[in-house]
């Protein structure tokens, strides 16, 4: 029977539940890969400055550079060009030297003025009368975004766009990277079949295999193996969970975590010798969440079957776990955040995870869902919310896009 | 010189003119794919369910299937069990089955008790004294999800993991997809050299093409096709403009779109006869951006050639453009937001894009930064706010990471 008694210790929270799975990993081995391979993969290096940053003084505007005393004679003369990837020029005395945007400063120069504040002549330059100019002005100067030696980021960071401009920069064109993860994915149940096929209306086609391995497949960390496919049978689980934690970093389960006489996840995960880490989280879909840690330290997630419970328990809880094999420093990112109206009461026991499509920036609706089943309203979202327990009504919550 | 007039007309949004410009470019072709090929594509066709979801009554909860009348006696005959993945059994009158969550409901049965709210024996369950259950109670009804021949989701979406669930459910298992947009870039800089080179001071090795080509790769439904590297020359940057329009359906090219001598991007784009629709917007970074559009309706983006230009540029700006030829429905999506502080003032007139670090949920610092220039501070961020013209202090902004 359930306790209709409400519980005054607050329930602890499914994200240190899976922390603390977390700190009895280890992350997997390293490799050096090509820049270009190492996309989307995790740093398992410092990325230090080779050189200061900018290398040389350059300009930060078009523009002419020149000793700023000579800006009071209303004119200077113009004496040829400062150009980008060529040696820096000399400046001589009461000159200006035309200049672009990131070419080095002739030597004996000290700001540039920019373009559109002078008068252009083919052989020199006009100035208003009254203009200034601070030494220094619209110019980089050397080091001043690094200097050599220095650290630019510390291994563990995915390599984003941004990063793979300054590793390219900095001239690590063959970084040393974490190991994509080894995934395996192992789907339970009698009632599935695969998506070509045509069931039985007491039959389903396997959703949460195709939507597991999109998961993957959008995150380069991540390096799918195999999805094993089994009845609700013990002997079948065993053997795939067997065959899985043989050639897997880690292992996603789906179905067969509830406490029912045909759920086997817990009996496989024992029979191999796992230990489970935890067995049931207060949340809502995805309660019966399992965690263990196999005889080689490898991660074993079981899900539950519902497909929007796999959905949510995977990219909001079990990504800890990823994370943390994969070499990530920080293993729950915060994220953006959009404000949604919850229309129902939220539960002040359990963390709930909703379906939305963001409406508009910084907002998002909650869609209508019949449950954990009810994938229809997932597809239909871009990703889910997170509503802590007992907090209700319009608010600002934490944003999960559907893609790891 | 510059006007010291402040203009009381509000400029155009950027967007404003990329959407503008994005109305004039059609979406590319499509193609058939494999469902684990589609995972990241822009699905080209609507989904629509070919049968109920519910295919029929399943159980919601792990429990016992029975009439309701039954419950008033107390006690109630355990016969046997409705398992998922068979044949839906009948009940006899006066019986409860055993059933678990998404098996299907027996003929006769009228609602499912829950397992915690009996008491369980070998042949019959035990029911708490005033025990109820409306009809229908812990049953998910067929069709309930959505009914045969109802729309899904329209074409046009990214295909996320829940999608991909959707699309395995219902059976289509070869969808339409937008075929992949061929992408090119061209980077311009006479002082650029390659990530393994040691460049001399006044030399830089280029970090726009690995940046451009890490957003590409992060994303399935953009192909990288090649990327040229030419010094800023009018000959060479047409050269390779024509040769890229070739073959490609966009075309990124990075520096040379200032109005200096040798910025040659704008006199190339009309050499090869594509038609210049906007120069310039109220940005900063990355005022002098270029968008064009070729002969053949091909996309030109001609991103300043500062690095945090170019991220910026093309993941904000740029990507309306690259969404339209890639089939995208919406293509300038919400997105979900984090409160900053702004240090400095902004700009009245302009659209400021500021890389930051998320340092706790739906909040982030904008990182110290010494211009568009300075890829270390973006290099050490996640993505960036967007400030609109005149807007100050600490307020929600919307974020974008950095990976498009």
């Amino acid at each position: 029977m359930k306790s209709d008694t409400a519980t005054s210790v607050a329930p602890r929270s499914p994200v240190a539940t899976l922390m603390a799975m977390a700190a009895k990993l280890q992350a997997v081995g390293t490799e050096t890969v090509d820049l270009s391979l190492a996309v989307g993969r995790v740093l398992a290096q410092d990325l230090l400055a080779d050189r200061d940053n900018p290398a040389c003084d350059v300009s930060a505007m078009d523009g002419y550079a020149l000793r700023v005393a000579d800006l009071a004679r209303g004119s200077v003369a113009v004496a040829g060009e400062a150009r980008t990837g060529q040696t820096p020029e000399v400046l001589a005395a009461d000159q200006a030297m035309k200049i672009v945007t990131g070419a080095p400063v002739p030597n004996g120069a000290e700001a540039v003025i920019r373009r559109e504040d002078v008068q252009e002549y083919p052989d020199h330059i006009g100035v208003r009368a009254g203009a200034s100019l601070a030494a220094g002005e619209n110019i980089r100067t050397q080091g001043q975004n690094i200097r050599a030696g220095e650290r630019v980021v510390e291994a563990g960071r995915v390599l984003t766009p941004a990063l793979a401009g300054a590793l390219a920069s900095f001239g690590l064109w063959r970084p040393r990277v974490y190991r994509a993860l080894r995934l395996g994915i192992i789907v339970t149940g009698d009632e599935l079949l695969s998506p070509d096929s045509k069931p039985n209306v007491w039959q389903l086609r396997d959703s949460n295999g195709p939507a597991l391995e999109a998961m993957v497949a959008g995150c380069p960390w991540l390096d799918w193996q195999q999805t094993w496919h089994v009845a609700d049978d013990l002997e079948e689980t065993r053997t795939a969970l067997a065959d899985a934690l043989q050639e897997c970093d880690v292992v996603l389960m789906t179905g067969g975590v509830s406490m029912g006489d045909r759920d086997y996840a817990q009996v496989a995960v024992g029979q191999v010798k796992a230990t489970v880490e935890f067995h049931g989280l207060p949340i809502r879909p995805g309660k019966p969440m399992l965690g263990a840690i196999g005889t080689k330290g490898q991660a074993i997630l079981g899900l539950p079957g519902n497909p929007v419970s796999v959905l949510v328990t995977a990219r909001r809880l079990g990504a800890i776990v990823l994370r943390t094999l994969a070499g990530f420093e920080v293993v729950d990112p915060p994220v953006p955040m959009v404000v949604v109206d919850l229309p129902d009461v939220s539960n002040p026991e359990l963390w709930l995870y909703r379906p939305v499509k963001l409406s508009g920036d910084g907002a998002a609706q909650i869609l209508p869902t019949k449950g954990s089943g009810d994938l229809v309203s997932a597809a239909r979202g871009d990703g889910f919310v997170e509503i802590p327990p007992g907090t209700e009504g319009e608010a600002s919550r934490t944003y999960y896009g559907w893609q790891l």
